[in-house]
């Protein structure tokens, strides 16, 4: 489900993006992808420290786009690869989704994004 | 309107993600930081070699938004800053802001981002 190269990106630290449908359209918010941890074989697991809107709007639309890309990695163009991350998204806040990101001592929950496709872009 | 702090975020290389409203929720693109260029005081000018839903959308909706964000830039919570940027789009495909992309060969239009707020995140 995730690609070799998509773990390779992610150990480049760098920034990620995360959208979601709002009531008056897209929100997007960010993390780093050294703070990101795949699990369970298909799911990323983000901390989220404030991510209130993000809260609201999954609740109504649990759909979100992600993407995360590093030019340290040789992508479909050379340098540069990047991946546009399609999944389902959820807030834990107990469980070893949360547990995971307990470290993160400002993680008020674990938005846990349960893969569904990885389109790379670059 | 563009704060010092987010010009220099942009001198360091990662990657930057635009989102559009989509008619089935959001659209999220990436380009590289080292592909932006500032413009007319308020404009970030991108170069567009694909972003053909991107333009589909802006076409219906020309709101965006644009996240860019650097570990190597101190930000409100020590290493790392990012920001959140709200502008409306417009695809152009002559005039200055295209001759400003001509370098990128492949570009087939200049992504016209008209700056309305910028908002530190991290």
């Amino acid at each position: 489900m995730i690609p070799e190269k998509m773990l390779e990106v992610i150990k480049n630290e760098g920034v990620a993006a995360i959208a979601t449908q709002g009531e008056d359209g897209p929100h997007l918010v960010n993390t780093w992808n050294s703070y990101l941890k795949v699990m369970d074989g298909g799911r990323i697991i983000v901390p989220a420290g404030y991510y209130h809107k993000t809260e609201k709007n999954v609740a109504h639309d649990n759909r979100v786009l992600m993407t995360v890309g590093s030019r340290k990695v040789t992508g479909k163009n050379g340098p540069g690869a990047g991946f546009l991350i399609r999944g389902t998204a959820a807030f834990e806040t107990s469980g070893p989704h949360f547990e995971a990101v307990a470290k993160f001592k400002w993680a008020r929950a674990a938005l846990v994004i349960t893969v569904t496709s990885v389109e790379q872009t670059l």
